[in-house]
């Protein structure tokens, strides 16, 4: 994204265009960032071709997860209509791993129907039950086995899943005793070992322990784990001065690994590949000025983007058009919805707005659209992918008939 | 609800056999508590008959509505879309209310052409809107302004309203000009004048602060308000050993206000009508140890109820089959959903638990569904109306087909 001729444009199309063509709030995504993403993903762990399971949670809409397949990813599922919209988007089963800490009955056995790579177990109870159905339908059923590292990502409390206070994966005495139970099981071929410590990681250290943890219970049992499921976690810049993860150090530490280890590793990628690839264009509708600050409401709500009200998250935000001019005044940026949770960012000495004019909120390309609602019986967004001067609506605004 | 046999009962069906009839995650609403809560209302209201208009956004359930539309209620509304709800559950749009800060062009139009009571306006920019379109429609639009009493409701700060730091309504002085505006206006008719100081109020001190500054307001200016609205946020009790806003006295002070001011007051209850009617039936799919908790992972998660995740609510939690035995393990239960967030209560002292035992939260009968979404493609549950014996479904359970 770029002003050019003082218009914020993505790729070559000006947002202003977009609105006024398909309305507002909209969801809009880069397919040139896209596949930069996914590209730099693979040039960083080239050494070694992991096979790159796109988290479908971050982003579930079709047309995207197809673009995605295109580039050979697979997808890392958690729920029975995840398996099924990567399978409907075209990824092969034989690249689809099913994360979650409660897989209930019907979805292993749709998993176990549809031949998927992996099913990574994170509970003695949730193994019995794979067990179970696999015996029932006399298949033997590749898994992995979720260790819960005990490492802590140094990310934000919600969004920490390594810790022994989380309820992901087991401990390590409970995964050794697992590897056994998979050992005598005749319906189970232990294949994988997964972790996964958490979401936005920004330093490479958390994931360095990780893996020390990795190395050290492998080196205790003598088992041969096929694959190596790293998770996902990899942060995105959402402020211009947030560090980058040094992927360099992370995929030298991995290569160290697997000189020890001869495995095939997995990772699951879901911000990294779409968070800053989507932006959100919404238009303000009124202007109300207050004692301290202005109030600046847009036509987007907390139902749209939930990521602030419920992480506090901040989300880089620009006008459509520039101006020169900037106001003294502090700009308070909120939704319509009858809440004060529903607010987006405060900006101060930011250029002066007016009503009708169009903010763009970044790098919403990862739990944005999957974490909306229809909250105050509001319509969903339209989605638009962008490709180059092409426009492609991939999802059309809800309508009201869709919701009564 | 009660236990009879030790089943927990809603009315007279046992949770256990909606549970087998209708599956889990499944909303379940008791009639009887509906209407307890509506006549209750009515009665702590009694000696002046105020307009109730129910606060759609707390549930947007279409038979819900119909059958609080059967006690005499009108809507209070935030969107197009519940004004459309609202009508369509055959509200007269005599008896609906539009609020909201951030109305568009549609919005209002769409409300002007339905003739509702009244549109409560809450910025300058709002009530020049109204008045533009109100002029080419030829029409005369009653209108409310929304007043911001800067009056601290002493609830939790993500649900207060009546604060000056909040976007809701005008401040004193920009009250007096927009009065001033709509009295020289030929296509607006100022009829009401509106507040609303937050959610889950408890203390009746807030609201008897609120009013003081309503009279003070009135008294400064000559002007007939035909309503005063007071919005709503009336408290339930979440916990055993929450307190009870004391109706009584707040009743007694609006009786005293109006003394002196002639008006029709107008109330916009959502949580106080339908919040205690309202449980969440969730069956545990795995019980997990950990070092110093078990976590109990039920098949509902924060799509379902994101109360918790949101604004750390806690909803009393009960189980459908009561045994003598009690653990002394504490619990952690969470829902299957792959964020740390998606945690709903902490359970200590709590009787034993089992796999497949069924688990009731109550009082989510307000921004429990109407807050739900689809995240990790869940299918949004079940809802179902109890009355004495008869069970009817009142939106069926989603289908992947309705995602995919």
């Amino acid at each position: 994204m770029k002003y050019i001729n003082k218009k914020l444009t993505i790729e070559k199309v000006r947002i202003q265009d977009i609105a006024k063509k398909f309305g507002s709030p909209t969801y809009c995504y880069s397919y040139l960032q896209l596949k930069k993403n996914i590209n730099n993903f693979k040039k960083n762990f080239k050494s070694f071709s992991p096979l790159i399971c796109f988290a479908i949670k971050s982003n579930t809409n079709i047309n995207l997860i197809r673009e995605i397949k295109k580039f050979g990813l697979g997808a890392d599922v958690v729920s029975m209509g995840e398996l099924m919209m990567a399978v409907k988007a075209g990824i092969s089963p034989k690249k689809i791993v099913f994360s979650g800490v409660g897989k209930t009955s019907d979805e292993i056995s749709y998993a176990i129907e549809k031949k998927i790579l992996l099913i990574n177990a994170e509970s003695e109870s949730e193994i019995k039950e794979i067990d179970r159905i696999a015996n029932f339908k006399k298949k033997k059923i590749q898994i992995g086995i979720r260790l819960n590292p005990n490492t802590d990502a140094k990310t934000l409390s919600q969004i920490s899943t390594g810790k022994k206070e989380n309820k992901f994966g087991v401990n390590e005495r409970k995964f050794f005793e697992l590897v056994d139970y998979c050992r005598n099981s005749k319906n189970i071929e232990l294949k994988c070992l997964s972790v996964h410590i958490g979401s936005q990681i920004l330093n490479y250290k958390p994931y360095e322990k990780m893996i020390k943890v990795v190395d050290r219970i492998i080196n205790k049992i003598n088992h041969k784990f096929e694959f190596i499921d790293l998770g996902g976690g990899m942060g995105i810049s959402y402020e211009d001065n947030d560090k980058k993860l040094n992927y360099k150090k992370y995929s030298t530490i991995i290569k160290k690994f697997l000189k020890k280890h001869k495995s095939k590793i997995i990772f699951e990628p879901g911000r990294s590949i779409i968070g800053n690839a989507g932006i959100l264009i919404s238009k303000i509708i009124y202007i109300k000025e207050n004692h301290k600050k202005n109030f600046v409401i847009l036509d987007s709500a907390m139902n749209d983007l939930i990521r602030p009200a419920l992480y506090g998250a901040r989300h880089k935000t620009l006008p459509s058009t520039r101006r020169k001019k900037s106001s003294n005044q502090t700009y308070e940026v909120v939704g319509p919805i009858c809440e004060s949770t529903d607010k987006f960012i405060t900006l101060k000495n930011f250029q002066e707005l007016k009503e009708k004019d169009l903010i763009v909120m970044c790098d919403v390309g990862a739990y944005g659209m999957s974490l909306s609602s229809n909250y105050n019986i509001r319509l969903k967004p339209a989605e638009i992918l962008i490709k180059g001067s092409k426009i492609k609506v991939i999802r059309k605004r809800q309508k009201y008939k869709d919701l009564m």
